[in-house]
């Protein structure tokens, strides 16, 4: 079992951080101001520029301690030893790419309802990535929204670390940790933001504030 | 090295084909009819689809002894065992993807022209996807046609089995053979074909009297 931090996971946006040098340089940012995971999402990429890109992002996050998570594309975090990857309800079956990466690799999967974690097969799976909570716009085909009370309730019937996801900005974290979330996971309140540094501490602050209460 | 046939390629489309049973429908009249290979190729899909798909035509095909070939998705060949894989000049690198598969399995990448393939690192190729040859609607970020002259000179540089592809119909074959390439990949001349098994077997006749006048 690998260990792992869900508390400030990062999930690049090609579009909000313009490109893949603004998402390189949006990752280190948010690596060296507390940010503890980073997610390489990119659907409309051909592979090329993904393994490009992936290569770059796992070089630069490796020294500073930052796992690389790469959404969907099990070829590509094959090919540039990330250290583990994250799949939808619609993308290989979680037993299938726990088959491909072997037992030393994190695996997460976003469930979106009751009724995805009851059919989904849990056996090799790290994390889940529960939401979205709140109506998002970097995830086109998202489902409806959660709400904290429905991340609650939906928590409750999870055994495994679970990051909230989906619209979450720095004042709407406080919520989901006290109902059981490891962390949160954003995308633009970190990607895009004029000072991304000062955005990612915010977070930061925010989460061990609320985690400090819980415990 | 596995032996393989390149002589009457089937490039499946989703679009053409109506869909992933209509996909399996005509890969089965495609062998069934003188195909001696078939590639799975549908960028727009989610791996789920993918693999579902991919399995089923493995198993159908399997006992007909003709390969299947997935497009681009290493991780989907992987996980259903494919026979092999081929790559688009934007997609992962071959030496990456040869490492990704091992050596027991095929691998092909597609050629549009001369700089293409001197840039390629053809170590772990076997075989070459030369074209498109005419213009083509069934890939739309496909080169600029190389016509049969195009072709035939291209042919000359390529040292590995070369498969002509792109806008290939059965009055078409012949020149392509007689310049060279080990056979034809088509789509459109069997997908979506009113009469999938008599055009296959049009394409198969053409192809065979053309290597027959040629030896």
């Amino acid at each position: 079992m690998i260990s792992f931090d869900l508390s400030l996971y990062l999930i690049l946006d090609p579009d909000l951080c313009s490109g893949p040098q603004g998402m390189i340089d949006t990752a280190r940012i948010g690596a060296q101001n507390g940010v503890t995971m980073v997610q390489l999402r990119a659907p409309r990429w051909k592979k090329r520029l993904w393994f490009e890109t992936a290569r770059l992002l796992k070089e630069m996050l490796a020294p500073l301690g930052v796992p690389l998570i790469i959404n969907d594309q099990i070829d590509v975090a094959l090919a540039i030893d990330a250290d583990g990857v994250h799949v939808g309800q619609e993308d290989l079956p979680p037993d299938v790419v726990r088959r491909l990466l072997g037992p030393g690799k994190l695996l997460g999967i976003s469930v979106a309802n009751r009724e995805q974690l009851d059919a989904s097969d849990l056996s090799g799976v790290d994390y889940i990535g529960a939401g979205p909570i709140y109506p998002t716009r970097t995830k086109l085909d998202a489902a409806p929204a959660l709400g904290v009370d429905g991340f609650a309730e939906l928590r409750r019937a999870i055994h495994l670390p679970t990051v909230a996801i989906g619209g979450i900005q720095a004042n709407l974290c406080s919520p989901l940790i006290t109902a059981g979330a490891q962390g949160v996971a954003v995308v633009s309140a970190i990607c895009g933001q004029p000072d991304a540094a000062t955005a990612t501490v915010a977070l930061r602050q925010e989460i061990d504030r609320a985690a400090q209460r819980r415990s």
